[in-house]
């Protein structure tokens, strides 16, 4: 049976980043949904550009069963994540990842997708792509210079502009085989 | 001084090549504004996520002159172009892009980009990059294999893949030297 993917964005969300996940799926046939990390489905892209998600990162808590893989879909709201931190919605993300990787489903995300896998403690001992910026800021996971790792269930990449060489691992494991 | 670009956005539009484009503008400081080829400012992408334009086409006849490149973001309304040729909004984009192209400005695109400019007479002689499907059914522009092909200033690549090979020549061209 095909997959199934939940796709976090953050606000505001690198849209290269996201579209380049999406329209692969869209044209691949591979189900996916979006969740908003943010308390509306509106929210922009770095570039300002307001686009509206399926749904809300709060509503994927306890669904996350319903789905075989997360994206995390990173963006200009991640350098200001500490500041945000306590926000409902952020607490909320970080549950749903963790529950993802509780479940060693499929976590994929580019830049500092691997930052919040390790924060988290998911991963460890497991090489990741992630941007040169947090390469020796991870302590778990094992921060490299690759364009992109498959390590498992971690499918990473070094930043959007690496998400092409990405998609088709990602292709090659969500697609009915 | 820097350059301003005009962005067009079809309905529903390939959210990877649009965003390719804007996330690159913004991260270099490029001025742009989005101008969705429709009605409305409120389109979708082929993924199905509704986004917001800043305008719509129609608003960009007679004030090309304040803009120094035009993008065409391809999509999914393409294929099914010739059945909406009639309406308003397609003959809006047919005038804007003309514009552009008689007063020799830049003109930037992906897809089935070089498509329309052909059909308009823009760039007749110089080589294109253009979807595969379309390289035999150009007739005035040089249809290639190419990823990515920069003709005088005509700037276009295959398929909205091959756009991060586009985005350094379009920078070097926009930006501020």
């Amino acid at each position: 049976m095909a997959k199934k993917v939940a796709v976090l964005a953050v606000n505001p969300v690198n849209g290269a980043g996201l579209f380049q996940y999406l329209e692969a799926f869209f044209e691949n046939g591979i189900q996916y949904k979006t969740f908003a990390v943010s308390d509306t489905t509106q929210i922009k892209t770095n570039s300002g550009i307001s686009l509206t998600t399926d749904d809300i990162v709060s509503n994927l808590i306890d669904h996350e069963d319903q789905y075989d893989a997360l994206v995390f879909a990173c963006g200009d709201a991640v350098p200001q994540f500490e500041d945000n931190a306590d926000k409902q919605y952020n607490q909320d993300m970080l549950t749903v990842i963790k529950a993802f990787g509780d479940n060693n489903k499929m976590l994929i995300g580019h830049c500092a997708a691997a930052l919040f896998f390790d924060n988290l403690g998911i991963g460890i001992g497991k090489k990741v792509a992630l941007h040169p910026f947090i390469k020796d800021v991870v302590k778990g996971v094992v921060g490299t210079d690759e364009k992109v790792v498959v390590a498992d269930n971690i499918y990473t990449a070094q930043t959007e502009n690496a998400i092409p060489e990405l998609i088709p691992e990602l292709l090659k494991a969500l697609e009915t085989v």
